[in-house]
């Protein structure tokens, strides 16, 4: 538009800082855009979504140098009161669409008014980035059609578009394509589009429809997780968790491989597992959260890469053998439909890219969530799954490795192991000198005996660290791993020729066994945590690390696993507790970081290049860091910062 | 590559007449990439496609102010050998990739080594393009995967195709992805992959194959033809066509909407049995060319609005009312799987521009073979089918019209009316005194008479507008239309209460029947052809035009319609009849054309957009001009070039 002759105001915003000189006549939020100033608007400009709402600064502001006053705009309309209360009216409350400018201003644009608004992840370790999803909803009011201007519908559309949001060189999926002109004329010739990556419409909704969601999903080889969120919040309105039904198929990794190589029909059959899976999982989210599936936009997928392969469709084979090379490193989006994916039609999945063969799209996800790279301080990242991924580092230099831990950190190959999921116990402490029990259980609150335990039915994985650190800290357990025959207490028996100890007695259980910890359970513990320690012990020899500054344990437990049992154990070298922190699935909330900003999947993409690979299992060294490490907390290494507990 | 210190030589290209110093050491190839001369290289300078054969100037060129030498290049070497004969050799003629620069030279570019080869696509009308599609083969070899370098397959890839051929941002379909590792293996890590549009790659084949194939579709309201094309050379490999099948559920464009609105699989159907149609004669045509449909690389299809969007699946409910807009005028690339066309599975589907609801792709692609935009001189091209269109103008500007034929013209509603196939009738001569028949079929060669019609079965679009012409003017009919009763010939009878005039006798005819023209068969004649006369009027009139300077006739006859017997029965007003072209099916020519050349799509959009549409029907004038038109050749106007012919 042109002005020639219009008076010229000064609009300052705030807290960007912004300040320009601005047509007189010209609405709040033309001049927002001009100056780049970050404020949302879904309809367009035409007061009907309510979202523009900014306050106008009142005074001799002196802080700005400027007399901002609220009569220097247009006068207050009836459609603005639709969205402003009386009391916000009273605060200097305008719609920016709907103010004019004729004096100067001062505009404050509050939170909600940011496109890029910010949102905290996980309180706990102030994982905080801006909500910008890759997917935007964009209201616009189309011109219908007439026998003088007979334009086709996807033009008009995409001029609107271009017009009102700046939305260039749009493409529209061909499926949205062809109900186009339903959803056009069901409007009324109003309609919400919604756009992805600004490149694409991936859906066409008649008239104003604010709301979309997306769901960030983490594939674990033993076990799924899904969360739903509000695109427009970024809230989680939604979680659903289950076991891989790969399980069936092969515990680990390695086994998965070798199913999908050794049945003609392997790698088709694992993949139709997921996808029904995450089917379901969503489906569920869906009815929790009130909401259709087909206003599910955007769909962002981590895990290892053998899993990541398996969903995809991508026959892993060569992920089984030397040199160990994934098909592709980078992110991915492929349409939900190829998937076999039920959610909006149109929309994309991403999956988050792969930093190596054997450390997946689930540790990319653990980086942007904790983002080492950006940190001066050494970290080490601790990923506990079915196969561990480890990342030691910072800003300058990272490496990564994984070792195969196998699923007994996931309650999993453990005899009263359980999912992370209401019933199963999930902390324990033991009294050391009457060896009598008290434990938590998820969904009952507060602590039980061991004859109280209404209705458990296992042990999760936070609740079997407990177990083996208490057990040991009681002196139940040797430093060997193996069971203090002196011991005299009914709880330490033997069963099927097996030595076991009574974690809680049956009679409230709801499997009606008493949930026991056996000399195997103890075992497949120390192998897996003894081939972390292993894998931490070598990187930190390559890398030169004298200490570690900060320690990351993260995993898919359900519940946090408590970080003073998992240095008990063994998990991972002396560091001040303080500085050990325990943030649960960090590869989920990566998955969810990547749904609800589109700037951390680029991130993603350049930490997966710089990260480099370690292979540690042929390091000579291994083979004797590994034995040394089977001892609880170790052979040899020393923990000044358990001295007290240790005794 | 960085040559500080080397000396530089003169390097000139013909006939580009490109001239630079290069520096010594360079290959010829390089060169040429450095200074923007096309020329072909598939393998990427590997010295293994022979495509890049140049011939290097001798002696004193004084016309380029150079000394060119054969000897200032490096020897040839053996690899050359293989692909440049003892002939050529003695010629000057080496593989720009393996000969290296060590002095001043003249190199000249054979036709045959560029890749924008000039296409003549139709001698008579000299249709003159470059090569250019848009799918191209890249040949790459690539480092195999070791434990030091286990980069993915994908990344690996596109990162020897950024080297060798300068493809950056480069995606990769997820089907192609899917197969990738398996074609890289099998290959031994030499690969040849299709890259659609310098942007997807689309195939992946193991080590070196240069052919690659396209088809060009053209899907009338009555006829489908498809063109089987190599991209590598642009040769015609295969020509299929059939009846469309959607004629069962409604023979013109209004009775299938209606079919489509009416019906509740409507739609369905009508989508579901074209795109059976296309999938049958792509498949005839490649077993025609003996190649594999995975050797489809590319797509393009022309049709009518209603056509088009049938054939993309799109409800054509708001072609068939006021204000009768398309849903889309652009044109579209989608995938042939989404389509359920069985082709290459990675490869696209470019369907052309759309002009209008009632001028669709066919037209677009008559206008890219004709280029009415790129010339001065008042043109008027009649595209004969099922919909006549019109377009009027130059290069100042440019009208289009469509109007309802009905499907006389392609020999359907004709009593013995059939599809341009062997043993149809595409050429009649009548003697004005004898009223003896001579005619042409289709598949025999040579002139029968009527006695002697060796397997006819009946006629077809250009043996009608001929047997309508000599039968007016052998006095057969009168002006308005009607069979002349005065007329003593046993071919005039009345069969079943109608008039009937046998073109040619059952004894030699493939059905066992005469075949004759009925006076129903005039009146649809004369009704189709006063509807596109009077269209003509009204358009010369809106445009001002003086005098028609050129005329081109267009259609799906498979045989030329003859030009005279056209404007005998008056299909268009006056002019010289040198200056008026029978192009046959330049629809489908323009299909090919964007097929061969992705510059000329983006030129289809241009025009799409250019072209303004003129709504006839509604003209007030219509009427009065179709009832005039009704006559033979017209009711009022006059044919000075056809005095002689007239009388």
């Amino acid at each position: 538009m042109e002005h020639k002759n219009r008076q010229k105001h000064l609009v300052i915003f705030q807290p960007s800082g912004r300040r320009g000189h601005i047509d007189e006549g010209e609405t709040i939020l033309e001049a927002s855009q001009e100056m780049g100033v970050d404020l949302e608007s879904v309809c367009g400009g035409r007061a009907t979504c309510g979202k523009c709402k900014v306050r106008i600064g009142e005074g001799s502001l002196k802080k700005y140098r400027i007399d901002s006053r609220r009569e220097h705009l247009s006068p207050i309309e009836d459609t603005e009161k639709k969205f402003v209360t009386k009391h916000q009216e009273l605060d200097g409350y305008r719609l920016a669409c709907a103010a004019r400018i004729y004096g100067d201003v001062v505009v404050f644009v509050p939170e909600e008014s940011r496109t890029a608004k910010q949102i905290v992840c996980k309180p706990a370790t102030k994982r905080a980035f801006d909500l910008k999803p890759a997917v935007r909803k964009c209201y616009v009011e189309l011109a219908p059609a007439t026998l003088d201007n007979p334009a086709a519908d996807w033009e008009r559309l995409q001029a609107e578009l271009t017009k009102r949001f700046g939305l260039r060189n749009l493409t529209i999926d061909y499926q949205v394509l062809l109900s186009l002109q339903e959803a056009i004329r069901r409007g009324d010739w109003k309609i919400t589009a919604s756009v992805w990556m600004d490149r694409e419409v991936i859906k066409a909704e008649p008239r104003f429809r604010e709301r979309g969601y997306g769901v960030a999903v983490d594939i674990g080889t033993t076990t799924v997780a899904a969360y739903l969120c509000d695109l427009t919040t970024g809230e989680v309105v939604a979680t659903e968790s289950a076991m891989n039904p790969q399980v069936l198929y092969g515990e680990d990794v390695m086994s998965r491989i070798s199913y999908a190589m050794e049945n003609k029909k392997g790698l088709k059959t694992l993949n139709r597992v997921i996808v029904k899976q995450l089917n379901q999982l969503v489906r569920e989210a869906a009815v929790q959260a009130g909401i259709k599936l087909g206003d599910i936009l955007d769909m962002t997928v981590v895990g290892n890469t053998c899993m990541h392969h398996l969903f995809v469709g991508i026959n892993p084979e060569y992920l089984g053998r030397a040199p160990f090379s994934p098909s592709l490193h980078h992110s991915l989006d492929v349409k939900a439909r190829d998937l076999g994916l039920n959610i909006a039609e149109g929309a994309y999945v991403h999956a988050l890219p792969i930093e190596a063969g054997f450390v997946g799209a689930d540790n990319v996800g653990v980086l942007i969530a904790e983002e080492p790279y950006k940190q001066d301080k050494m970290l080490l990242i601790i990923d506990i799954g079915t196969n561990g991924e480890l990342v030691l580092g910072n800003q300058d230099k990272l490496i990564c490795s994984s070792c195969a831990t196998g699923p007994a950190f996931e309650g999993a190959n453990i005899k009263y192991g359980t999912r992370a999921a209401p019933g199963a116990i999930e902390k324990v402490e033991i009294d050391p000198d009457s060896k009598e029990v008290r434990l938590k259980v998820i969904g009952k609150t507060g602590w039980h005996t061991s004859l109280d335990t209404p209705g458990a039915n296992g042990i999760c994985g936070s609740g079997i660290f407990d177990a083996i650190a208490q057990m040991f800290l009681a002196g139940i357990l040797q430093k060997s791993g193996r069971f203090n025959l002196d011991l005299k207490t009914p709880r330490l028996r033997t069963t099927e020729g097996q030595l076991e100890f009574v974690i809680a007695w049956a009679n409230q259980t709801s499997i009606g066994h008493d949930i026991t910890v056996s000399q195997a359970d103890v075992r497949a513990v120390q192998l897996a945590k003894a081939s972390m320690y292993a894998g931490v012990k070598l990187m930190v020899h390559r890398l030169g690390v004298k200490k570690l500054d900060k320690v990351i344990l993260a995993g898919a437990f359900g519940s946090y696993i408590d970080k003073k049992s998992a240095m008990i154990i063994g998990l991972f070298p002396d560091c001040a507790l303080e500085n050990v922190y325990a943030v649960g699935n960090a590869a989920g909330d990566g998955a969810r970081i990547a749904l609800l900003n589109v700037d951390k999947r680029k991130e993603a993409n350049e930490v997966a290049r710089k990260v480099q690979y370690i292979e540690l299992t042929t390091d000579a060294d291994f083979e004797r860091q590994f034995v040394q490490a089977m001892h609880f907390p170790h052979m040899e290494d020393g923990f000044p910062h358990l001295k007290q507990l240790l005794g």
